[in-house]
């Protein structure tokens, strides 16, 4: 028994220092939860909100993300769906009362399907649905509760308000305990996971410059690390647009104003992506078997390649370094300086070349001037 | 008022042959919603399903996605959860309605921290959410529910059974018009997208080769089309992962078995955004300013460069209609002695190169004959 609990420990702490960002934010949607049941738990409070208690809890349970710019951007989006299906409901509902049953049923029924598809069909367009698809769903339902509910004779107003008193409830304990305490923010992940692809495609350069100049044996190892790198850059684009858009809801913290430019973000990621695709395109060269054997022919063209890869690797450390650190890249105008002089003598002493490695590699390196151009224009 | 009205009729004639799909899901939803509806509306049912009829509409409008695998893996999901938190909450109500007020309350709250931050957590694996996200949340939220309702003295199992039924009242509306009448398959989705991807790297080279033996005057035209093409298809990872992950819920229909291999999809869906991200640095090879801008040059390895990359659109094509329309395709073999031999004639005739898009081409071809081999594997 002293075994399995020192090696259960030992599990427990390795996924502590290793998840312990998941495991902080499991323990405050526990906390979250508990908070939201006290309405239920301690009876004055039930006195005062009775069953409809219910609705806080769900508002906690279904708005409570990972980060705070998506609860707060689903908090905003429930808010402005319950406020609009409601009104709009409450107006469906005494317009119905005062109508015979049929007229009145016709009527509910009528407003249900036309707000109901009008409202679908808005959550399929693409620029529509990336911001407010939460808060349509919310409409909806809404909307069609209300006016249902109203139907049955009850007082439409005085529910619809309690129900929305307790969803405030809801979104406040989501707030307190999603940003105050201990907060992700999605702002801080787009930032860093940029800066990182930078580092993770030098890498990848110099790892592909390396093997194909290397002895033959012990080719493996090399080759998968550099793989690995820039495919997970050149698949990045659906995360990185989902970060986006989360971090465009979370207001001023730290380092990052109200109107960050996050758009230059994503445009800085597409560009990365292409480079990505240029640097899988010489790493299926390098790995080629139309490539020479021998190593003399290799040898040849060695020294320009290997400076061009490594200034390339260099500069775009530099480059990430700069973006982590959010200030202007000051060498800016020398490493751009260095990269066109060392693409113009790769171009000349490589001139007559029967190796497609090089002449990806200026590829890569054309590349990477158009990159960095954009690159001071950011910065 | 004439003029706007057939301006108007014109708009939506267009709409609705462009966007039928769209138009026809919203429809659904809006007559799901009435027909969920109907349990307000008539008072027989109203009677019958009280205040739950709540849960039903609720259903409704959360499930009912765009495609069918979607809204019967969501379905599914929510059934489970529901289950599974349902009858744990009853568990740990009647547990606690055993034991005095503090204990209870005790007891209450720390079964809802506990299963609360588990299911959080459970939320954040990746393997895990990828299917059984909404799930988790409804275990959480049927679990806090009622755990906490019994606490109040209801009757917990009467509540829960009750609610239980509405909600599977609600599914099934869900799933008649949603399967039953004129579905959107997310198979048929991943099944064509897969298919014209094909198509659209095929015109995507033909369109970099003419470019680049044509005349310099009228480029920016064709330029455009083919970047397109393969970024389209070079950024459909995650679209495509969440086909085939919908696809996977789906009963068996039409062409599809209930086995179908929707992995190898995904696998091809890969291999093509690999031949995309080639296609893309070939494309920064034709356009770049590197090029030798006299035509005679060029021309020197139009001919084998122009079949090549034909022979190379051809078969592509050739590979999508046989998975389009699901059956082996039987010229593989000469395809792919056909593509060897022109890779081969291309490798010699322009063994002393200068420019570098015959090398990309190679590369292309590499690409396209790897793509090929695998492609014979999964037919």
């Amino acid at each position: 028994p002293f075994f399995t609990s020192s090696a259960l420990l030992h599990y427990l702490k390795k996924k502590l220092v290793y998840d312990h960002k998941k495991l902080i934010h499991s323990l405050k949607v526990g906390v979250a939860l508990v908070l939201v049941s006290l309405l239920y738990l301690i009876d004055p409070l039930y006195e005062q909100v009775g069953e409809n208690a219910m609705w806080a809890i769900m508002t906690v349970v279904v708005l409570f993300e990972y980060s705070a710019g998506a609860t707060l951007g689903k908090g905003l989006n429930r808010g402005i769906g319950t406020v609009l299906g409601g009104g709009l409901g409450c107006l469906a509902a005494i317009l119905a009362q005062k109508l015979n049953w049929v007229g009145s049923s016709i009527v509910i029924g009528a407003t249900i399907f036309i707000f109901g598809a009008a409202a679908t069909y808005s959550r399929l367009i693409p620029e529509f649905k990336k911001k407010y698809d939460y808060g349509a769903m919310i409409f909806i339902l809404t909307f069609n509760l209300v006016a249902v509910s109203g139907l049955q004779g009850e007082k439409v107003l005085l529910l619809a308000r309690e129900r929305f008193a307790t969803i405030v409830i809801g979104f406040a304990i989501c707030v307190f305990t999603s940003l105050l305490v201990l907060p992700v923010w999605s702002s801080d992940e787009l930032h860093s996971s940029i800066a990182t692809k930078f580092e993770i495609l030098a890498s990848s350069i110099e790892g592909c410059s390396e093997e194909y100049f290397k002895p033959v044996d012990g080719k493996s190892n090399e080759v998968t690390r550099s793989l690995d790198g820039y495919l997970s850059v050149l698949n990045s684009k659906a995360k990185d647009e989902i970060l986006g858009n989360f971090a465009r809801w979370e207001p001023w913290h730290g380092r990052f104003g109200f109107y960050h430019p996050w758009e230059k973000y994503l445009h800085i990621g597409q560009l990365l992506r292409e480079l990505a695709a240029t640097n899988l395109s010489l790493k299926g060269c390098v790995c080629s078997p139309r490539q020479p054997s021998t190593i003399t022919l290799r040898c040849s063209i060695k020294e320009p390649c290997e400076a061009a890869a490594s200034l390339l690797a260099c500069s775009l450390r530099e480059l990430g370094d700069s973006i982590m650190q959010m200030k202007k890249c000051d060498q800016g105008e020398l490493i751009l300086a260095k990269l066109k002089a060392t693409c113009f003598k790769l171009n000349t002493s490589v001139s007559v070349t029967q190796l497609c490695a090089t002449e990806n590699n200026t590829d890569g390196l054309a590349m990477a001037t158009f990159v960095f151009l954009l690159m001071e224009m950011v910065d």
